[in-house]
């Protein structure tokens, strides 16, 4: 190999090895750490962070990114080398933007609004943790303002996550998915509610977790390489394509809850997992994009996961895993009551149809704050009107209203909830090109076969790590870019089947 | 503050991060990692501890430590800020004699051979890791050979863990012990072995670990600020002065083991949850030596948890614990199989009375392995050989002979046993200290209350991190240099009685 290019990935492993160790450090805070560690935590992986900030962007980085240009240029795109040359370089000219003491002010900040958070939320208290939220979005829009020359102050924290997506080119997918979805939801809600009363009796804690350990590892997820403990937000993360890791909350009278954030999260898992090994230590040994990565946590959860086939395997296995609640209970019985769709509070308990209107509220109230046009003492009360106006609720308090999700209170403002309606639009996109490949795997999901759909995934998209962008990944495994089509497509079918809908456009 | 020794302390803070992120990346490795997680991390913890040494060792660092110098020479010894100086100083021109590529190596090779002897042990396999224990060897004495002019190759190796000490001291000390223990051993062994079969029954883990942490929790440990988890060998972690963490193994047909190993490392935890908060990302953020460290977890397990008036205490609520097993049990049986003496073959599993000569075993051999006098390929020859001479006993395997301990596969070869011992000599010396300057001490402990002993420890020992060496600590605490003294006679009236020895001298 090219020794500057050897030299470089020798550069590349260190950085890599200290924002490991920084997941590895937030894992731990957010699954077995004691209240005292706090502290400390914030300031120890706002040091890790900052340190790879720091070398990230050492001149030196720079210096072999241009003596590698002609090489770079003799290399074929595709190749392993001129990807991990091409996203280093865009990675490296994204970071040499932030300065290093902004990146470590804004993560112990960061650290300490998710402490605060944590105590915050259950005690219904937005109060607590406003002026950090304040704080945060000053943050935002700082980090935004070190790219200037945008359309939208959105864009560049849009474009860090998902790499050439705008504001303006979200909003306009987003407005004409919403045009298809509310019709959706108009026709269901017209129908008699669905009873979803034998998914909230009361299921032990420990035989939870050991069935959605059983599915997950049929699916695929390697036990070997990963593990899963108790949180309070699930997530997955990574410390190495040998360990990757998920974490879940288990509700006692509500089935769906682990069970789904189990299958969601490995889902995430499963793409990391699959990443080729010659990728590790590099950029391109993780995702390629919000949006792609949580069409892989989409794909296993909805699209397969809450599918019929998929229970008529394990249904007979969930039943004799809670003989005394599901006995009685037949499939079809299951089958609607994990699929009830209903207009409700909380976007990670909705169903996949209303879903994405949740994110869209987010999304919005993203862009006003980060424009100016909507002050952080007001987001409460704008949260409550959006909830009012687009699912016609109104949240009886802040713990259901905007203290419901982690982002905001232990990241940025701005960028962060666009993925996951790209997710659900790409998974079924990724979904009906796997089945066009192989027509067999819909057959084979109800008999437990699920190594075609895995290995298609593996093929297409898990392997190539970062090594395409998110644009590119679509175009080569579905023949398409991105189209909110087959997302239609499938929630008619789906939804029109349960709900017996004649017209549901 | 001298604005120097503020720049000097926020250098030290940042390298003090990287070192207790690398002990989290070791924590985790040892309680809850997926095997497919061991290769990549034992390169995250080599790069972290690389970082730390590169960051420690700059010549900045010992500029300041230069420019310091007249600073330091106006405040008082024993101030904080001249202690920081003074200790900062002692491990600076230690470190800087290590190269960081040597700190590095040796590090991934000592993650390396503890991933290998977790394989090696239960197989019995010593085969397995010869190869790698010979690196460990040269890696050891190449360390030594880092600090030329001593007296015996150990005594570099001997000094980081315990300053003051040398290799020619430990022994006269070692070799005056020994005098003193062989005759009780031999007094002992001459009675009726003592019964320990109520504590060999099954007793279930949930149980077992529930019980050591109420205990635990009386003694002092504060789970605000800790936590314990389950692991292969029991140690005690810092992440910072307010995350202290424990790990024990638990074994359902020993009551002793879980229980005592609890007690033994939240000994050590007090002692780092002791440290004043003033002295965090500070190098004085630590118990002071391996021996002083020692002393605190022998004297809350032996001293305290092995004594009578310990159990008056505890020992119904043991038996409220486990009521099949025990309700039928007097506390003196009980009390006599807690400190049952028998000549054995496991260290971990010694009593209090033989311990000491199983530390020595491996303390000589550590010292003939480095002077080149003992060979890696003879070394469980000679261990059998030793434990024949020493104890009486032929180990049937090497999993319970030369591999039994985790330190030569997890670290360097000298400078590592001996602080048990120096730890079980203090452990008496520091609690007839206690005693005298709180003589209600041994009735308050049957009583349940700790905290005379406890906050005794807390003012004297604890506190001061190593802001005062092991040498100052001993004399500031008891009024003498360290001495056999104490312990000895501990032993004598301990097991006299036990054993109704006549002579037991």
């Amino acid at each position: 190999m090219e020794p500057k290019l050897e030299e470089l990935k020798q550069r590349l492993a260190e950085i890599y090895d200290l924002r490991r160790a920084s997941s590895v450090l937030g894992w731990d805070q957010a699954t077995y750490m004691p209240p005292g560690g706090a502290e400390a935590r914030g300031r120890q992986i706002a040091t890790l962070d900052r340190l790879a900030h720091e070398k990230f962007t050492h001149p030196t980085i720079g210096r072999m990114l241009v003596e590698l240009r002609s090489y770079e240029g003799s290399l074929p795109y595709d190749s392993d080398e001129a990807a991990l040359i091409r996203v280093a370089r865009r990675d490296y000219e994204r970071a040499v933007k932030v300065p290093s003491s902004f990146v470590a002010k804004f993560s112990a900040h960061a650290a300490a609004t998710y402490e605060a958070w944590v105590k915050a939320r259950p005690a219904n208290d937005f109060a607590a943790v406003r002026p950090m939220l304040e704080k945060t979005l000053d943050y935002s829009r700082e980090l935004a303002n070190f790219f200037p020359g945008y359309d939208h102050i959105a864009d560049p924290l849009i474009d860090f996550a998902d790499y050439g997506m705008k504001a303006a080119t979200v909003s306009a997918l987003f407005a004409e998915l919403r045009k298809n979805l509310v019709p959706i939801v108009q026709a269901i809600i017209a129908q008699p509610v669905a009873d979803d009363s034998c998914i909230r009796q009361s299921f032990p804690e420990a035989q939870q977790l050991a069935f959605g350990q059983e599915v997950v590892k049929k699916l695929g997820y390697d036990f070997n390489r990963g593990r899963q403990d108790k949180t309070r937000h699930p997530f997955c993360t990574t410390f190495s394509l040998g360990d990757v890791r998920i974490a879940t909350r288990v509700k006692e009278n509500d089935l769906g809850d682990a069970l789904f954030s189990t299958i969601h999260e490995s889902g995430h898992a499963m793409y990391e997992q699959g990443i080729r090994a010659e990728l590790e230590g590099t950029p391109l040994a993780h995702g390629t994009s919000s949006g792609v990565h949580e069409s892989q946590s989409r794909l296993w959860e909805n699209v397969v996961g809450r599918g019929r086939g998929f229970w008529e395997y394990f249904y007979p296995k969930l039943q004799t895993a809670f003989p005394l609640q599901l006995d009685d209970e037949p499939l079809d019985t299951f089958y609607r009551a994990i699929n009830k769709v209903e207009r409700s509070l909380i976007r990670t308990d909705a169903d996949e149809v209303t879903y994405n209107l949740h994110v869209m509220i987010r999304f919005d109230l993203e862009l006003q704050l980060l424009e100016g046009k909507l002050a952080v003492r007001d987001l409460p009360e704008a949260w409550r009107a959006r909830y009012k106006s687009d699912l016609g609720l109104a949240a009886p308090d802040d713990r259901d209203g905007v203290l419901q999700d982690v982002h905001w209170y232990g990241g940025q403002i701005g960028g962060v909830f666009q993925g996951y309606t790209l997710g659900n639009i790409l998974s079924a996109q990724f979904y009906e090109a796997a089945t066009k490949a192989h027509p067999e795997i819909p057959n084979q999901i109800p008999r437990g076969e699920f190594g075609s759909l895995h290995g298609w995934l593996q093929e297409n998209i898990y392997q190539h790590g970062s090594k395409f962008t998110a644009n590119e990944i679509v175009k080569r495994a579905t023949g398409q870019d991105l189209t909110i089509e087959p997302c239609i497509r499938y929630l008619r079918t789906k939804y029109g089947e349960l709900y017996k809908l004649q017209h549901p456009e």
